[in-house]
């Protein structure tokens, strides 16, 4: 009897015929240094990392996966990367190169992000806000590896309904008629406001970059207002002055996102693919409002006139 | 060699000495039939229960909670009990007679329930909120047994903010001097509102009963406004007048909940231990407000001067 | 000054030209009864119903999907459906027919159910699963309306590493070499084994209809072991040597799964899209281990030779 | 008319009378840089702030606490602090000073905390672990302030199950009995094992400090086995056969971790309060099963003979 071990990975599996689209981890956590214009930033990043599974092989060498984030993850530590982004693209470029037998690699990212932010100079403090990054490698019959890649953000921001405020105008007109006609015309009018959660991702064929800065300022202008840590009283009244001033739908903040790309991001290519999308946590109801859109830049610059 | 099987639970501990508060399941998920006055209601309950543990015993025999649960709630399916925290109670009680080790038995159970409501007669929709119940039996060196209870709930509702209110019509003056001073003090103001969860619980050591649906209403009447799932374009407006009537902060929440139960719990006896808790998903900031207390009805009672 | 309320919904939207795909709610709550060959089954369901909305309308009149809910899903108290999917099936088409302006209509529902199990006849209790569901309605130009629906569900079982299994039959030779081969080729060897979700989903072009609860006994058949709410002593060591006996990557399992599709389902047609995806709480590492597939049933039974 | 601002804050509450327990933020997240002895680690924590309200104050200043985090916690971007605990404490005191009307006031706080570890020095990769800190200051009458300290972490590991041990012992004596006796006395059986989490917090009255790396080790040391990202073929036969020559029940985890302090931490005063509990994700169940204990290091020591 020997004592070698069986590679079981290797053997054909009881079940053959099936190729698998995705095997692989998920819910790895990692922290990940990043080496920003004017800081280093450690991210905390949950990774999904998978590749496909030729019909012939029963598993995958998933330690190989392990190793991978180690080696490229960890290894930020001491020597940062430029972005979530190209640590996901390395990753899946490698997971080709050490699974062999695989042609299709993917990994999923999305970490905590803290940005310094404020109401005005004097009221700065971190901000929360959430980094996504996807990478596809895709090995060509002719060996060559295609990389698609994915990067956005996710913002936590503030909507307020232009529908209530036009039911509430109509109800104090009716209930205080004696008021001048202005005071309906010119103040902003009461309606029901929430949280808002609103995401805007970047998908290239190419080797297009994006600074995320710059995506999560773009959220947070379609949004009825950003939010702030820090809020002193009369700054509160700033914020729900803004947010009243330009009530949202959550139609129109996923429109008015959309309709802003094209001047926010004038030299991306026309074939990137742009995927909006919000969440309301409506305060008038127990459920969640939400609206979603995906289209090509060049369809979007069409479509604005751009 | 025997085959016979080993007692590993009841042989001593490796690190004796050492009695343990806790042993138990948690996580566990039932559905329960409980008979309403008017109607069957199936819960979908989370329950944890445990039993202590004395120091010469390795372990707990925790098949045995898991055929309590069987017994006792599995077969309301064809016999419907009165109470989520009537089973709690039960199920308490059994875990100290087939625990016959045991001295102290706790389960906590929670479960979404639905109740038919609606900002009129003709839009009534079912509206989800959460129970809460807790049973602790404790085994008295007598052997007779205790029984402490909890009983509450958690409603979802909506909190518009006092203070931005009053900073936004100070900023408003400023802006429209010339509106009649009128407008200023009758027109409710804009504020930031937002989700609003609340919990109120009762802790007794004695047999009241409580009715949870008079839990759910005194919760949405301390909120400034209950929410609802099927609103029209002027039940909108209804609910944020509503809210904005009734400006709070989670402080107001808390109080004025606490200060209306004397008046709608009558008959429960001054020991009865109020808990009060209330969390505000501020749409102006991205994190949460709350606010929490706990006092006896008798302190209650005394300080309403009731 | 009039009080009549404008509809802002249906007006043009600031940024116009943008249909968009999806505007919905989402984490609405609802429950709903269910007619079962044998029993009522009350489901506490979470829903996602959302439509498209075209590029000349400034929001979608949300209020209309409450109304369906609750005239769909409560009326089930009084009238139960037959099955959560045709409830979704429902939701669907008469998304269609209040949001005249909408092309496409989906439904997304995810529920907990329970069915009575155990591993013998004596210890049956109630086991939890997860029921999935989704409709798609789409309004060809011609006015018919076509229906996409898929149904599925999700089970929490048992898998035991077939790979560890070697690696400590090899290290267990080499450290008792005195013990018989038999031993070592007949008694099932350690390994690590973990808490295992999987599903098994199928997408229907269709009127196919499936059993649920054959969907779940499917699903359960392909883990190492199924798993049970109540154990006593000796049935803990059935299970586990039943794991042991079966041991399977999340490779496995899913193509296990699907290879016992043909002969679980023969009556579904060659059209029918199966999705298979399986999760294996790892309990040697931190993070989760997982595969997925998805492929017609046609190319299922062809890569099967059935 | 005036513009100026009321306080409204400041003013008597409606229902005045009730002094509140806790009013404050929660689920507030800030990036937080501690200097460790070889390292600067960046920690994403969640916190939770509030101090107690008078009753005769309406509200509470809840913007000073969002101020109080941002120059303690965003200022340790440029200023590492020592660890997770000092800040909580530095937290818990300011709270007091500015809100001067508050004589209790608390903080939580966890964190995600990585540490490069490996079951070989090859192997080494970052582990995630759990930090938990406590801080309540607490002001005198005379005007002294008591600080109350909690520190602790949160480790996931592996348990392997020694009851289902015997019964498998048991059940293959019966299938095998060809086999020799000392087969089933030197092989590890197999049993069911799973994903642990295990927590140790310390609670102190006094100035005493711990060292966190110290804590997780302990845990770690209670656990069956630890768990590690990477391990090859070998290595996973290595924890898994560790995990079984070390099998425990929850019961054993909470007795072996409580039972190894005082040797581990034998500076520590007896006043320390400790507490640990763990939860096993069962692989045969679809629940959890959980033990928890709390006692004083005094006990423990004279328990242990310590």
């Amino acid at each position: 009897m020997t004592s070698s071990m069986r590679d079981v990975h290797a053997e054909p599996p009881a079940h053959g015929n099936l190729r698998l689209r995705s095997v692989g981890l998920s819910g790895i956590r990692k922290p990940l240094v990043v080496q920003r214009p004017e800081r280093q930033v450690t991210l905390a990043v949950t990774f999904r990392v998978a590749v496909d599974l030729p019909s012939d092989r029963k598993g995958s060498d998933l330690s190989r996966n392990a190793e991978i984030l180690a080696e490229i993850v960890d290894a930020t530590v001491t020597r940062p990367v430029d972005s979530l982004e190209s640590a996901c693209s390395a990753i899946a470029r490698e997971l080709l190169v050490r699974h062999g037998y695989a042609s299709d690699a993917f990994v999923e990212a999305s970490a905590e992000y803290f940005l310094n932010k404020g109401i005005s100079e004097e009221k700065q403090s971190f901000e929360d806000y959430t980094l996504l990054a996807e990478a596809r490698a895709v090995r060509r019959p002719d060996g060559r590896v295609l990389l698609e890649r994915a990067v956005g953000a996710e913002a936590v921001g503030m909507t307020a309904c232009p529908c209530a405020m036009e039911t509430c105008r109509a109800e104090l007109v009716k209930e205080y008629p004696a008021l001048a006609e202005e005071t309906y015309t010119s103040l902003p009018m009461i309606t029901h406001n929430q949280r808002n959660r609103t995401r805007l991702v970047f998908e290239f064929d190419d080797a297009s970059e994006i600074e995320i800065d710059q995506v999560i300022a773009t959220i947070e202008a379609a949004q009825s207002s950003p939010t702030y840590a820090i809020l002193k009283r009369g700054d509160e009244g700033r914020v729900v002055l803004d947010a009243h001033r330009h009530p949202k739908f959550v139609e129109d903040v996923v429109r008015d996102l959309l309709a802003s790309v094209p001047a926010r991001f004038p030299t991306l290519p026309d074939s990137t693919l742009v995927r909006a999308s919000t969440v309301s946590e409506e305060s008038i109801h127990k459920y969640n409002v939400e609206a979603t859109h995906r289209l090509t830049l060049g369809e979007l610059r069409r479509s604005s006139g751009a």
